[in-house]
């Protein structure tokens, strides 16, 4: 593997793995208030562009990226919108 | 522009500019709490590989991307450091 090709790669496995981190974070705290909803939404709609982007021209790096980063930032939304759901439930 | 192309820019706008809500959220909350150090320590590092990578085979809509990117995660990051620092002294 050329260096180029290699510091792509390894761009993609951090900005990929990236996102363990602040999903388990959450995930502990319970705590979602400072992430943005409108940040994960369109995020996750972009992510799925790229990995339709990465079938169409047949890249499985592109591909398989994009399907766990996909995971991840759905995660991160569903737990956003549960557990603020839960936090308003609480106060009332 | 073929459509597959089209899919991927649109995915590129997306995913750069999904950042900008989540600055704004904390800067108008000053709460970053919920934001992973690591996740954005990691993704940083990541951006700044893409940018790297970008400038090496010589394509601007990587480059561009990257540059607008890494701006926004260094400002999260930045902002995570800031306002939990500023969280604990108030506690003190």
């Amino acid at each position: 593997m050329n260096p180029t090709d290699a510091i792509g790669y390894l761009a993609a496995i951090l900005t990929t793995a990236s996102f363990v981190p602040q999903a388990l974070h959450i995930w502990r705290t319970r705590d979602a208030r400072a992430i943005s909803l409108g940040m994960y939404s369109v995020f996750s709609t972009g992510v799925a562009l790229w990995l339709a982007y990465g079938v169409l021209v047949g890249s499985w790096p592109v591909t398989l990226a994009n399907v766990v980063t996909l995971f991840f930032a759905l995660s991160i939304l569903c737990m956003k919108i549960r557990y603020d759901r839960e936090r308003r439930e609480r106060r009332k």
